[in-house]
């Protein structure tokens, strides 16, 4: 699935009367400006008469200052904070999920790797959950195209099969490659890389979504290491 | 700041033409039904004419039959999937940033003792980024107000201060709890807790926001260990 370059997004954050017509107000005065709202997140709820809620939102294709004008005026609108699109800090997101020991290995494979990215200017987050059972492993691996900027998904654990599998499929569909550890069940007839080592994984896994070196999947597609 | 709890949310991942009137069209059909836009994220862009993009959409107060009937019939929305609200996959989020030698132990704690409480029922993340430098790491600091579900900061480093001090202390005050290893430098003034070891830190951390021991940081706040 072909990506188009995103262009700069302005972002800010801010409290709102929490309602039904909250959001439906807000997207309607940036439209009004020629913004698309790329992300509008709850990030808090603010108990009090009227509750209120705080929310992330990045626009693209208007200015800050222009964003904050527009929404200024807004009677709903009590408070607003300038902020940055979090693409611009957090980046790029590695994803692992499965067994804790496993977890935790491809993590330390993967933060280090990202340490070196980040040093020269990249931005690439390693962001992990360990989790049991079919059940959750499939739910995860699914979730992982409902979530922003994430590029890669790591599977770690031991034994991985059945609807993990099809979530798998399911993933690479929408254009999310996956690496797997070499482990029991099918899994692993199922994903574009193999690693049996948990630390290595999580550096080819870095190395993959990295600016200097896109090519490891597309050669290595299949392969097991 | 207390928080109100949460009541159950419909989510779906849909395609929709791009462009300014986008997310008003979506965000007013949503409100048509009284329903209340708790996450609008877009996900990925899918190049093309006219080009579109993929959208994750969370509402609290509506049913996912109700939410899907409501945007089906809009002429602008292409596909519509269901899938599920992301608190309820990756749950609480804790954050650790830093270097990535002090990031990747506290995420081998974290890790693990999330795999404890999540083997039980709970759900915790640990999301990291390895960092360097005062710009980067307090920006990384202030944006952690801006993320959904974040529940704590682990601060992970040999030496931070300025304006890493004062981001800590804005992110605080919209209430996330800060733990920071023990280290060189103003921030270990301007946290909850401070612990030496970078595995019991990220331990620590993930106990303080479990529901297993959430007395943690109330009673240790200020302390070094």
């Amino acid at each position: 699935m072909p990506r188009r370059q995103v262009a700069p997004t302005a972002a800010i954050r801010f409290d709102v009367v929490d309602g039904p017509e909250a959001t439906a107000t807000v997207t309607g005065a940036v439209a009004a400006i020629r913004g698309r709202v790329r992300t509008l997140a709850t990030v808090r709820s603010i108990a009090g008469d009227p509750p209120q809620v705080e929310i992330e939102l990045e626009v693209e294709g208007v200015t800050e200052d222009a964003l904050v004008a527009a929404l200024d005026g807004l009677s709903e609108i009590r408070a607003i904070h300038r902020t940055r699109a979090l693409g611009t800090v957090f980046g790029k997101r590695i994803i692992v999920v499965g067994g804790g020991a496993q977890v935790a290995q491809v993590a330390l494979g993967a933060v280090s790797e990202a340490d070196r990215h980040n040093l020269r200017g990249e931005r690439i987050s390693v962001d992990t959950i360990p989790l049991v059972g079919e059940a959750d492993i499939a739910a995860a691996v699914r979730a992982v195209a409902d979530l922003p900027r994430a590029r890669l998904l790591v599977l770690a654990g031991s034994i991985m099969g059945g609807d993990i599998s099809a979530a798998a499929e399911e993933l690479r569909a929408v254009g999310i490659p996956i690496i797997a550890l070499n482990m029991v069940g099918s899994i692993t007839d199922h994903v574009d890389l193999v690693v049996s080592d948990p630390v290595q994984a999580g550096t080819m896994a870095v190395m993959a979504v990295g600016e200097t070196a896109t090519c490891v999947l597309a050669r290595q597609r299949g392969r097991r290491y």
